[in-house]
């Protein structure tokens, strides 16, 4: 049997597919073709079929090895494929994931990580944010966007949805990075950074997706702000784009207190969900971010429209506005993605904090210690994210899906004795266990690289350099002074 | 000016003292003599007083390099000192804490890390944990204490308190690794794996205090289980036997409901607090571990008395046994210590995830964005447990502290950019970038010995063999059957 057109076959020590029956493989092969799964199995079986002649065992061969090999840890060796037929990269000594999917972020807000912490919301935002954000330029959020990229990256995700001013800087940072990214400029009524009005605002969406309509990486979305601060015209709009681009049209929505407040004055006495429903934006390509505030019947109704929820536990707990009800979206069968949200409010990228954070909150909320599982934190932050961005092939590495995977050591003493993949993935990871990460059959990051160059597309230690004058440029033009 | 005591010199890219100014310091020194911090200062006046003649910038020199240096980050390199003086350690590329107090674990239970999440808590202890602890021996629970171990010290914890059945093992392990260790075997009125009756468990942890009354790094104390399963006379007993040794007194307290139904129910209607007051068991002394449920005056009553609390954050999340009144807690001037509980409801002994998790938990339970600060967050994990366990020369590295310290990675892509080492160290840090760890002036750990030989006195490859042997025979001889 040949199977010539397997272009990288990994040796993988636990495979969690994220199949339809939740399968887990120990010792197993997985193929790509073309940036796509081509088979998993065995790994004696995949090695017969698509390995090139010769042994390609753990230990021998022409393998590239990363992680600690399972049975004897030693340092990660990298060596060239040098037998014909596909690269073979061995991963015996880790747990395999889908790429994590981060269904929500403000990217370029790295450069605002702990800047303003415990601070009452209208603090943060005038005097930390806002002064900040004023003075950004697209350059400066290139450099914010590509540190994301590098944080995601180094954490397991592997797709990101994002929103933020100049969003084709991080369309840019995550080519760069070899991340697929979903990025929006917020829809808003009053001028941005980006845009004059939301006339341009649209325009502006409209041209992002055209853009990059043929990108292997990056699909831009449409996201409104929020519902109080964006016309009802701009979100009818907005949505009928969204439409007729078939993408996603994303909004923050039921994060706050004070957002379903602002609302209501606004649409007498209406919550922020009647008016979607009213103008016609609340559909299958609908996306709610957070949805801390949705009540039962909001629930039914997100359901009965097959709307999504983008669950940011992380972000919530911090700004201290709630627990989403995830125990009560999932019975609904709403489907719920994760996202960490901006490092402003969270403060990282890590989507191994949010799953973990997803089970627990869950739990503490309904005191139900069988709320949300291991295994259902780990649906929300792959297949979720998938169905909430509406990409099917990711969020699993069953055949056909995309070659986009992290790897974790299970050598970490965190990761040990290994009972329960997905538990130890979920409760017991800290995301810096990955050593690997790859996205479309590509890597994009090698933890054995680290610090000089674990981002194959980045000068990882020019950018730090970056990130510091950045920094120091920032706080000296908006006058802001940093806690200790 | 000569400083001939001065054994180790460390260079701090930023050095966070925890003094009673929380004092950071950036490019700073620390001189170490016997175990002890000497003294603090800037890089170069620590230098001139305390380091050897000649040349020890961070980028030349005898020093002994660890993590990324500042300006440009490259691999460890690990040198011998050649000169005359102090020994020199290089870690100007990180992030310089003091170590953390784990002040409640189970150490030994992370051998069920993952074996049973999810589940209500009558069928965990019943089909899961129950069933293997009956089979435990002094030779597993080594096991599973010294991968605890080696998993705390990883992370940059240096000290741990710990109950379990056969603390010996405990305090073993922690010798063979180097960390502080206050282990108990956990008092009730049944016999245990560990002695036979009550009588046998008193005297088993008076000869446990006797036994290492000199030893630098482990001092037994006294921990009844809980109030309900210690008859009044061991809870009685018990207290004197502490206030005899000068030990810390520790109980579980207020974790759960089931817990104050089970004492109500016993004592005629009296919660867990009243009966420890009426037994004369609340004092200055005494340690409530979890203290979810304390109400109001209950708080008020506990600072009275000069009693403190460990919070456990995570495994009251996990366990859905709520959220502990940690703001209420401290503004009553009750002294608050962090604990990670075992691992078989946390999943991990990272006390990073815990200080994370309590600023998150205090903010959401109270719908307050200023409840616990990442810097009240930080003093749980160092001044607080420090405070609960008697140790006032731990948590701090002020001039006479303990030369207590772990040292995190400035480079990893999430604690960058640093506008606030606190922020970074409690909001972004994973533990995992945690570099070197030092106890009393001994390095315990180094990353870039992973994972050969990263805890100098661990075979860590043969200890993860070892695990691995463990997990087969607990679930062969339990009949347990892991989830996927």
């Amino acid at each position: 049997m040949t199977a010539s057109h397997c272009d990288t076959l990994v040796k993988c020590g636990v495979l969690v597919l994220q199949d339809e029956q939740r399968t887990v493989l120990r010792d197993a092969g997985l193929a790509v073709a073309d940036g796509r799964v081509l088979a998993v199995g065995p790994w004696t079986k995949m090695r017969d079929v698509y390995g090139p002649d010769g042994d390609i065992s753990g230990s021998s061969g022409a393998a590239d090895s990363v992680g600690s090999p399972e049975s004897a840890p030693h340092g990660p060796v990298a060596r060239e494929a040098a037998a014909p037929g596909p690269k073979l990269l061995d991963l015996s000594g880790c747990l395999v994931l889908p790429g994590l999917v981060n269904a929500h972020t403000h990217a370029a807000m790295t450069l605002f990580r702990g800047l303003g912490d415990d601070l009452p919301l209208m603090r943060w935002l005038t005097e930390r944010i806002w002064p900040l954000e004023k003075i950004l330029t697209p350059e400066l959020v290139h450099t914010g966007a590509l540190l994301a990229c590098c944080e995601m990256a180094a954490t397991g995700t592997t797709c990101y949805a994002d929103m933020y001013a100049f969003s084709r800087q991080s369309a840019a940072a995550a080519r760069r990075v070899g991340l697929r990214a979903m990025p929006a400029d917020g829809l808003l009524t009053s001028a941005t950074l980006s845009y004059q009005g939301p006339e341009a605002g649209l325009e502006l969406a409209e041209t992002l997706i055209a853009e990059f309509r043929d990108d292997p990486l990056v699909r831009p979305v449409v996201m409104v702000h929020t519902v109080h601060t964006a016309s009802a015209e701009l979100i009818a709009r907005s949505h009928e784009l969204a439409v007729a681009a078939d993408v996603p049209w994303m909004t923050h929505l039921a994060e706050s207190r004070s957002e379903i407040e602002r609302t209501r004055a606004l649409y007498d006495g209406a919550r922020p969900l009647d008016v979607l429903e009213r103008l016609g934006a609340l559909d299958e390509r609908t996306v709610l971010v957070h949805g801390v505030r949705l009540t039962d019947a909001e629930i039914d109704r997100t359901a009965r429209a097959g709307a999504a929820v983008v669950h940011n536990p992380v972000s919530n707990a911090k700004l201290a506005n709630g627990m989403a009800p995830t125990a009560r979206l999932l019975a609904a069968g709403v489907g719920v993605g994760l996202g960490t949200d901006g490092a402003a409010s969270n403060n990282t990228l890590n989507m191994f904090k949010e799953m973990r954070m997803a089970a627990q909150t869950a739990k503490v909320r309904d005191l139900d210690p069988e709320a949300v599982s291991a295994q259902a934190a780990l649906d929300m932050a792959t297949l979720g994210g998938a169905r909430c961005l509406r990409r099917p092939g990711l969020g699993t590495l069953a055949p056909g899906g995309a070659a986009d995977l992290c790897a974790l050591d299970l050598a970490a003493p965190g990761l040990v004795p290994l009972h329960s993949p997905v538990s130890n993935a979920v409760y017991a990871a800290t995301g810096a266990e990955v050593r690997l990460t790859m996205v479309a059959g590509r890597v994009v990051y090698r933890a054995d690289a680290f610090p000089h160059s674990p981002f194959p597309g980045v000068d990882y230690p020019a950018l730090l350099e970056e990130v510091r004058a950045v920094r120091a440029f920032l706080l000296r033009r908006a006058g802001v002074v940093p806690t200790a």
